[in-house]
């Protein structure tokens, strides 16, 4: 039998207000969940979400800036079950990439740990739910397989019982899953919601940007693989702590222009800013064996720009063409084996305007 | 009479060409002056030309970000002067605000030398000109003073042999002319010269983006000028020479929400985004008597943000209303009273669009 966690229901109906401003006048949306019904009735007795895999980071936008990639990423299903205890949640079953690593604990599990804040927002103690995971995506790969699994979870929980909660309470729940695993930071979690390219102006109070890539542009991610494990700690740890001020006003000068070229569509010279990390590639490159010859391969191929993405060790590099992709992608996985010795896959993605969602549900 | 000088004319037509690429593909416009008339003909006898003044920094976007602002800016007039030896240039008068500071000879003068740079570009060999220049700005006020002097002369010997140059081989003019004042930074020059908010990706080769802020859109700059010297030089030298990593990705990420809130035309979050460097305006602000005042008592009159205009004294607020501009702006003149011991002038103007321009010409 699967495990399960209950949690401990709020005295009072849940609210969720912000009293933190981070100046007088402040835009942010206050959340107020004190108008919703605590406990509400499921809408349905089953739903299926999906959640993209995402890039973060994007060179210069390190720890602030990501974006999702369609077509790849984790799959939960949730159903009403009667033989969950009331206000509990119960893992049955995990399949797909390297399954078999993850907890069937829900509090030990990415899926499981937003699935639990989602209900605590919302109150739920006269249902139990039992939750079901396809990993679609390689767990440590730097395509934000944790953020995808809570990504899904946050919001098949919202959708059972009939979307209360907007965007940001979604990524707020799912941030405390990333909390666990791989520390405070919505650069996933809040792409893989919302879909597209979104920027975290600030966590308290949470103010996130969606940025619009215009819809008449084309933008292809080639994202490369390898056989390789690059653990988040380590690379956080090879960050440097203090940066120079040349460094500084450069890799800042990058963001904006990456910004820039998004908002603008311009898609050379997004490339060209994603490349131009001054401050974190360099020291995390030369851990992932073959990275830095990897982006000299893309770079040479045609590519507009290269980079890790996330923590590592998949290479994502950007082009405004699929079949130029494809070609782009064959070089880099040569790269990683001629100078990583390193097996490596590559997939060519275009962005995932969507963000997490629905695909199927049930009344029966 | 006034001081004259000379450059050297290139042997053969000026070549502007640029041959260092930041990566294998770049989408900079290749500058190719190979194919102007060498000495080109004037086309007027005399124009008269104006430049903006600038907000440069905008907070977290130090040193590579700025914005022209409207009705306030120097004014150049160049007239073809047979008395003047062909190829050189005289600074015939110069007036306005502290105009007896200024040397009239063109090689230590800002409007002096982006006309020579400029005359070298169209190698002038055949006609002398004169060159008057009237100060509309303040110097050392953190408007962009030495800038638009720069720029309007820049633009004024262009237009003069027609307008055989670009923006950016204007731009390149002016800061020879910036180098030798403050440092190699456009962020004055660049938008003085093409208007609204200018992004200096790089510098080698030049990539200037222009950030277009929505034509329907509202905002106002609240200037206030104390009368207070804030050297440059020791500006800069307030600034730390190393930065950690939080403070770094904090002001990355506000620098890429204000490119983002001026591309959205969103003022408020524009403010915020301006008012939030962690890294510079601290280190600034308390060498400016009541700058911390100044702020807080903008802020308190409702500005969306507040920060110092290029190396200031001149504190900036921006808001989307004249009427409250004018509010905040007594507020802020009586903090740098109050707490500065500081005389300052408040001014609420809008955006300039258009940067330096060809205001009147003649060929007469």
């Amino acid at each position: 039998m699967a495990a399960t966690t209950c949690f401990l229901s709020p005295p009072s109906p849940f609210i969720l207000k912000r009293t933190t401003f981070s100046q007088p006048r402040s835009n942010f949306t206050i959340i107020k969940c004190s108008n919703l019904s605590s406990d509400p009735q499921p809408i349905y007795t089953s739903v299926k979400s999906f959640a993209p895999a995402t890039v973060a980071n994007l060179g210069p936008g390190f720890d602030f800036l990501g974006c999702a990639v369609d077509g790849i990423g984790d799959t939960v299903s949730i159903s009403v079950d009667p033989n969950v205890h009331p206000g509990q949640i119960s893992i049955s079953h995990i399949s797909g990439d390297n399954s078999n690593k993850l907890s069937k604990n829900p509090i030990y599990n990415c899926a499981g740990i937003a699935a639990i804040e989602v209900m605590k927002m919302l109150s739920i103690r006269s249902v139990g739910l039992s939750l079901q995971l396809h990993k679609g995506l390689p767990l440590g790969s730097g395509l934000g397989s944790s953020a995808a699994s809570a990504a899904a979870a946050a919001v098949a929980v919202n959708e059972i019982f009939g979307r209360k909660l907007g965007f940001e309470e979604l990524v707020l729940a799912s941030l405390k899953s990333e909390e666990k695993v791989s520390g405070y930071h919505a650069d996933n979690v809040a792409p893989a919601i919302m879909g597209g390219f979104v920027l975290i102006q600030s966590y308290e109070p949470l103010n996130l940007i969606n940025l619009k890539f215009p819809v008449d542009k084309d933008l292809y991610f080639v994202l490369v693989t390898p056989e390789f494990e690059a653990p988040t700690k380590k690379m956080r740890a090879a960050l440097p702590a203090e940066i120079g001020m040349p460094h500084h006003v450069w890799n800042c000068s990058q963001a904006g222009a990456l910004v820039a070229s998004v908002l603008q569509g311009d898609v050379e010279c997004l490339g060209r800013a994603l490349s131009s990390d001054k401050i974190v590639e360099p020291r995390r490159a030369p851990l992932i064996p073959g990275m830095e010859a990897v982006k000299r391969a893309a770079l040479q191929a045609g590519a507009f720009g290269c980079t890790i993405s996330g923590a590592g060790p998949t290479a994502v590099a950007v082009i405004d063409n699929e079949a130029k992709g494809n070609i782009i992608g064959q070089h880099m996985v040569e790269a990683f084996l001629k100078d990583g010795n390193l097996k490596a896959s590559a997939k060519v993605r275009q962005l995932d305007r969507l963000g997490a969602r629905l695909i199927s549900s049930s009344k029966d």
